[in-house]
């Protein structure tokens, strides 16, 4: 297993910066009033592709040698990473294979191929989706991009938490959402190597609190088919992300579906921006551990944009 | 009556600064491929108070002399311009005084009173508005602030157009939803005076044409209480901004309600921003007249925010 290394990340830097946004950093006055804190809000969700995923994917797909590349790449995602690698494919020209259950919405498959995606459906099960999976790697030698157990793709997020220091003048603390943890890897990746003193916190939903139990329990806990509004945080920590997370994270805190959906409504209505019920999760454990934040400069990363608008959680029940 | 000049508009740029938000200019690379045009859209949903009706509220209150504010001010306004007045009120520390339909949604209320507004309902009737907004000002000696209708509104508006095109280095054409016409006029003060070779496209639904079909008469034309989901711009045009439109506007253009949903879906996917449905009107009419933007480099003024989440147009029906 490769850890990769914060000359990772200025290589990926220099690589994807062609591709990606410099997402700009806001604020709110109103925000800051009510935490006590002073909060700078990351907007991954003004990202290309509409998520911090493109990171990843674009130092992936781009430090490909072109032998390397000429038979494409191939992941397993029903979400942003599968977006975000078909866009990086299309922009190298090389074709994307993606896997994904047959049940995925039809706005997420017409997404993808919008991007340029060549979608191979599975059965909506583990079982399938590997067999499928290795099916389609065999038949076309794609390079596999996993969606965060992957150095590359570590080292690619990593470069989210460099801009947002370079655009803040240092913070006290950085909150991102963790499922998978390839956004937390990146942030720990980039921190202990420029920003040591730094404190990192995952946030994570109640409902959906694998990382926060494997933190405490000291080893990977993963869960089956966790049930939560926050849809990008159900997938469970892997050998790479788990290093970065035990080794370098200061906490995890968890908020229960309401107080993620409540912390949603409030930076809509605040911020006026649209982003995904898993990026409301940090501001909704800032607002449920105040004794944490207060008085402190606090980078939050708003990880992703790409939500369903005729189904907000606020409408549904 | 008296017109405001771009000297006005300079003098309230100063006055306002340090009260309002220098909104940024976003773009799309997915709606310029859409539209063939060089979109750029002034941000004034993130303004202070959530639309830009803050510069014209901001303007009027911070240039009344200290004897002409100690009375406070006041308007009848269910909207925005409440919201703003009530703003710029606050920072001064005055009072501000509000005349609204005790029909209209509560969240409006709670809004104005949250920024300090103190509120007299009336009935909802423009002769009941009219009888109790005397009533308030015969008792409070407040200083009447129209919602458009006046000079120092106007000039205030003319600062947001003025930014632009500081922030875009020159625009072939602008384009803006107008109601009552205050930031029709203000683009029009400013852009007479510092960019007259820019054509100036006022956005309108069709279901609440008055403007354009006075634009076509060449007189005011009033509709009686339309019905629109653009719920800004149902007002009509008065003599102060009659007179801006007259004499600068290039052309008002309309959309179906169907078009005007269809573009704010749009721009809340794309650009990931919460915007009113009145600020959809405009992507609407350069969508639906693409022989008049195509290969121009074209400002979109996103006017303002402050939409209920609860009842979004694509949810009704």
């Amino acid at each position: 297993m490769y850890i990769p290394t914060f000359d990772d990340v200025k290589a990926a830097h220099e690589r994807v910066r062609p591709h990606i946004h410099r997402t700009p950093v806001l604020t709110s006055s109103y925000l800051n009033e009510l935490t006590g804190a002073d909060l700078f809000f990351k907007c991954e969700n003004f990202q290309k592709a509409g998520a911090f995923k493109v990171r990843g994917a674009s130092n992936a797909v781009f430090g490909l040698s072109d032998e390397e590349a000429r038979n494409g790449v191939a992941t397993h995602s029903s979400g942003n990473h599968a977006l975000s690698l078909s866009y990086a494919a299309g922009r190298r020209g090389i074709p994307c294979h993606v896997v994904m259950p047959r049940t995925a919405p039809q706005a997420k498959k017409d997404a993808v191929r919008g991007y340029g995606g060549i979608i191979t459906e599975c059965e909506p099960s583990t079982s399938s989706r590997e067999e499928v999976f290795a099916r389609v790697q065999a038949e076309t030698g794609a390079n596999f991009v996993h969606p965060y157990n992957d150095p590359r793709v570590i080292a690619g997020q990593g470069t989210c938490s460099r801009e947002l220091m370079e655009q803040t003048d240092g913070l006290d603390a950085v909150v991102a959402p963790i499922g998978g943890g390839g956004m937390v890897s990146g942030t720990c990746l980039t921190l202990s190597s420029i920003a040591p003193e730094t404190a990192i916190y995952a946030a994570e939903p109640d409902q959906a609190d694998d990382a926060a139990r494997s933190f405490r329990a000291g080893h990977i806990i993963a869960d089956d088919a966790p049930v939560t509004v926050a849809d990008g945080l159900k997938v469970p920590l892997k050998e790479l992300t788990w290093h970065f997370v035990k080794n370098h994270v200061t906490d995890i805190l968890t908020a229960s579906e309401d107080e993620i959906v409540n912390a949603m409504i409030l930076t809509w209505q605040r911020m006026k921006i649209v982003m995904e019920p898993s990026c409301a999760v940090p501001l909704a454990v800032i607002l449920k551990n105040p004794e944490v934040f207060r008085g402190k400069r606090v980078g939050v990363v708003i990880t992703g944009g790409n939500v369903d608008l005729k189904k907000l959680p606020w409408m549904q029940g």
